[in-house]
């Protein structure tokens, strides 16, 4: 009885009587370890003392949270779409003015406060599709096949959601690389689908072999519908850049197997390695010929949050589908017109990406001098990462070949190991929240992402700025001796 | 055997093979007859000719799209924000930069290309809460229960996905209006719950009776787990607003009958009629005491979409959530993360509706002026709909007491009926079909809604200029006349 005398009433929602799906899903990079950073910088900023003077963030591939600048002409415009009294400011550049106008013509009343298409955009649809046939080598892409989303999170969320169906035997298994970004494992949980590991080859730089699919998907047809599989490339965490040859015997398999694929490409932008280059699965595909180009079914997902422009915020991205069913496409159109439409201001900036500053115009010099500083600083920094941590006995880290980060491998001695155990965390948690407590740098454990049982690595990202970089790694260097030091 | 020679693979996904789910869900806001009002748009455009001049859309509450003006206010703050190059420039006021300034203070890096904490940035969900409080006149709102949304639809969707459990008999089931805003109802056929239909009673201006709601639970008992009460208020189609007695009832019935409340007050600013006043669940149920306010779960909705700004494309908007268990809430946290965070543009204009400009303020007087014009100017369409509306024999319109839609009985010759029927159409599509192809004017049949059996509506917006609102009105005073004479 409560003070007033009245029985309180059980709780309607309750962690017992929720949806058991949601109580599944995890999700690593915003998990536990991140709470805490955000309670440190908390208990810093009320004079608390610590053994360091601020936390260094690099558990999430957030841009511009580590101080890189936007590209000035895509903001320009999206000024100018805010608040379109600024067409009449001399000090915007006229193709920044004929961009924006361009935007506003297609939305509704001239307003990005208009709802759009569900699928998005007319002309930012079509814009994308010129711009995957210039990417693609001239591989044509109808812009019908084009759907805007919220980030690229919502469009393999959305494609997830169609994939999904049957029950114990035959429910939907979804195949995803182990390390994998944890929105998979998180969206397969939410949807009861069934999560199929294939495990990236760490000795080999994480490349993908076929006899590793080969080998998962056989024991999941013991239990499960094996019906999709994902790829992320460059890959996160894990920062490969695929070989062309792997992507088309990936098409093969998927052919062979009868899989939907679902192609990652959010940092497709991201190749720093010497000799590594992006190749997207659509162009592969179809360079591949008819006998597949006609008939594997793919999706792709891009994003405004990686690249150069980093732009996470703003939550733009798009999918493109091929070879999907005519049925099964209006069903997507359906699904998507639910929550009306994606952030309009998004939709814009994916335009931008998609059709920047072209030679000649005003602003092209200032936007190429922009995109390039970023790319390079970032290959630099993924070149500087690799190093210093495989100076470190009991570190050792594949080259970052693309995306935006590294994750290494560390050697977690058996006392510590045992300790976590203990105490029911996993060793690299453990590791991880040891290092925030004791230096203030935030890193995702690898048993977020997955990892092959009895190894342990980090992930973290290459986005400070270099000179915090620098004494980031050499205080994980510190650190990590320290730790091996006193647990052996 | 395709040209090559070449035995087409069956697809993986098709319309046997996906989501059933997904299938059976329906959304009539952005069905059939808005993809023929588009088809209708480009062959005028390419010269086609129609017996009208253009297609009016009276079929979304998307206000910007009917031309309805931004608030200048806001449209510099989102500018400076997207630029902040233009804090230097002196046409702007001082209040709309120091408001950027403050949001881009609260952003990672100062930039709105940020990932925001995944509830929303803090100090909007501050305002959020201020905002509440001064509205519920001093009610307490912690801030801690304030989630930002991706507009209210994003809100809805996770609350109701967060109240879904069981199987057969015990599958949750939610209570709706009919007739409903049919995110609802998409909603839950995606969720796979129980739909509880409840109806409003149009003789007494679409009020909400809690004998209806009894008789709906009691059916419902016999065939699922009800848990969850949704409502409307404004109301979405019907335009009602609910007196404070109501919305007691209907605290006292959920808080009887073990159900979590869902309060969608997306509308909370458009109410017109005289004698009518908006009521928060939240403030009603603080003021029935604590034997209430300590234990009815609820979650309220409001978004950037509605009311006197109209920003659909940004995708704002908030939840609050009352008297949630604290494991569910670290459940709903954890599930919010997955997707990130919402569009920081809209947390952005969120918060600017939150937190407009105050007395003494330089951007105040003309942020009062044009919030007023906009008002004014609905109400005096609320009332012109409904007079014009009720001078048609065979049209009947309850009052447009608030939100932005008139939802007319209409009533349809058996004739048109029977053709209608033959086809295997709803009869009010088939009235709104032929109303388009005629007209050139989208409505969306009161199927799409739901209503009682045997009665037929149309349901229209208030949003088009007086001028335009007043044409529309003629031609379907017009229309409704000749299709009654032609199928009598
Ligand atoms: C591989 C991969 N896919 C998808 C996403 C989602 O990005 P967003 O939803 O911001 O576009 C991320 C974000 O880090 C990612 O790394
Ligand atoms: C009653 C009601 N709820 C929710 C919404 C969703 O609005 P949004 O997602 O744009 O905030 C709408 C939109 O029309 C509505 O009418």
């Amino acid at each position: 009885m409560s003070e007033n005398g009245v029985v309180p009433r059980a709780k309607v929602l309750t962690i017992d009587t929720m949806n058991p799906t949601v109580k599944n899903v995890e999700y690593a990079v915003r998990g536990p370890i991140v709470a805490r950073a955000v309670e440190l910088e908390r208990e810093l900023s009320e004079g608390m003392k610590k053994p360091f003077a601020e936390v260094i963030k690099a558990n999430i591939g957030d841009a511009h949270a580590m101080g890189q600048q936007p590209i000035t002409f895509f903001r320009q415009v999206l000024a100018l779409c805010s608040y379109p009294e600024l067409l009449n400011d001399s000090t915007f550049p006229d193709d920044a003015k004929s961009r924006a106008r361009r935007i506003l013509q297609s939305c509704g009343g001239n307003s990005m406060g208009s709802y759009s298409a569900s699928q998005g955009i007319d002309s930012v649809r079509q814009d994308v599709a010129r711009y995957i046939e210039r990417r693609d080598g001239g591989v044509p892409c109808d812009p019908n096949n084009v759907y805007l989303t919220t980030g690229a999170s919502d469009g393999i969320m959305t494609m997830l959601k169609l994939l999904v169906c049957g029950e114990g035997m035959t429910r939907t298994g979804v195949m995803i690389s182990i390390p994998q970004y944890p929105l998979y494992s998180a969206a397969l949980a939410e949807l009861g689908a069934v999560q199929i590991n294939y495990y990236l080859n760490e000795e080999k730089c994480w490349s993908l072999d076929i006899s590793e699919l080969q080998r998962a998907l056989d024991e999941a047809r013991n239990h499960c519908n094996p019906r999709a599989l994902c790829i992320i490339n460059p890959g996160n965490p894990t920062g490969q850049v695929q070989s062309r040859e792997c992507i088309e015997d990936v098409i093969r398999f998927a052919a062979k197997e009868g899989l939907f694929l679902m192609a990652d490409e959010v940092y497709q932008d991201n190749v720093y390695a010497e000799g590594c280059q992006f190749h997207s699965f659509k162009k592969v595909l179809f360079e591949m010929g008819p006998e597949y180009s006609d008939t594997v079914e793919l999706a792709s997902f891009h994003s405004t949050s990686k690249c150069y422009m980093g732009e996470c915020g703003f939550r733009g991205g798009y999918m493109e589908i091929i070879n999907m069913d005519d049925d099964v496409k209006a069903q997507l159109t359906k699904l998507v017109s639910v929550r009306l439409c994606p952030p309009v201001p998004g939709q814009a900036l994916m335009d931008l990406v998609v059709n920047p500053p072209q030679p000649g115009e005003p602003s092209y010099d200032n936007f190429i001098k922009e995109r390039s500083a970023t790319l390079s600083a970032l290959a630099e920094k993924a070149k500087l990462t690799e190093q210093i941590l495989n100076t470190v006995e009991g570190i050792s880290c594949n080259p970052v070949q693309g995306a935006m980060y590294s994750f290494p491998r560390i050697i977690i001695p058996e006392k510590a190991v045992k300790e976590a155990t203990d105490k029911g965390q996993q060793p690299d948690m453990f590791y991880c929240m040891k290092m925030l407590e004791e230096t203030g740098i935030c890193l995702v454990p690898g048993s977020g992402f997955g990892q092959k049982d009895g190894t342990y690595h980090f992930r973290m990202t290459i986005l400070p700025p270099r000179d915090k970089l620098q004494i980031l790694l050499n205080k994980v260097q510190e650190f990590h001796q320290k730790f091996t030091q006193h647990y052996s």
